[in-house]
């Protein structure tokens, strides 16, 4: 793996950490902030901007009062001062009263920029079924 | 609209001329056919490589009878030699003596090579309810 993929992966890890963690600070030091950004949370209509992405992960994170992330695959491509990260992740998260465990793929999409690469597009999608990973750890 | 963003936009819209025709020619001019492009259809694994690509097309075709889209929100950014299109569509098609209506959203990237750009990356999902479009055409 080059240097940019890895450092594309560990801001791809961030991302994940600051969704585990519910911390909007975490958050808003991934992506870049800039009206052009764009976010396509499952089920939800496409965000787009910096302010309504935010927005976003607010309203997510102050109505989650749980959410564990365990990640599958994690494929990425880097070409020049872009770069995309697909994964695969399984979702465990309790909010209003409701637990729920979900397969979920999603394309993230960088932007290298001052030597920092920053997220610029996410979009992320349920599997209707559980996938295959026998690596993966299952929680009953 | 600058000329680069209207290229982009030109191949969206031949891959999506491809996917409503079932034209695997179509498909396969539109993409850029290396071994790293990837695409993650509704349900799949996430597919890596062209000949993978290449087949789940063929698979897609053969077995699909009708298949009609309508283009909703296509949102584009171009960042130099990379770009990506954000789209919503309603997809009516017939395969196996089902027919059904799906609202799905899409994340499209593109490179540029050569003067021309190629579909790198494609992933869709299904949107749960009908999105909110007050222009499209809603067939019963």
């Amino acid at each position: 793996m080059s240097p940019e993929e890895e450092k594309v992966l560990d801001v791809n890890k961030n991302f994940y950490h600051a969704l585990q963690t519910l911390n909007l600070e975490e958050m808003e030091a991934v992506w870049l902030q800039e009206e052009w950004v764009r976010c396509l949370h499952p089920g939800w209509d496409i965000l787009e901007g910096w302010e309504a992405v935010r927005e976003s992960w607010q309203q997510i994170f102050e109505t989650t009062k749980f959410l564990r992330v365990s990640l599958g695959v994690q494929s990425v491509r880097v070409e020049k001062a872009m770069a995309w990260v697909c994964c695969t992740e399984k979702i465990s998260s309790a909010a209003e009263g409701r637990f729920e465990t979900t397969y979920v793929q999603t394309t993230n999409i960088f932007k290298l920029l001052n030597g920092d690469w920053y997220m610029v597009h996410h979009h992320s999608s349920h599997l209707p079924t559980p996938w295959n990973n026998p690596a993966a750890e299952v929680v009953q």
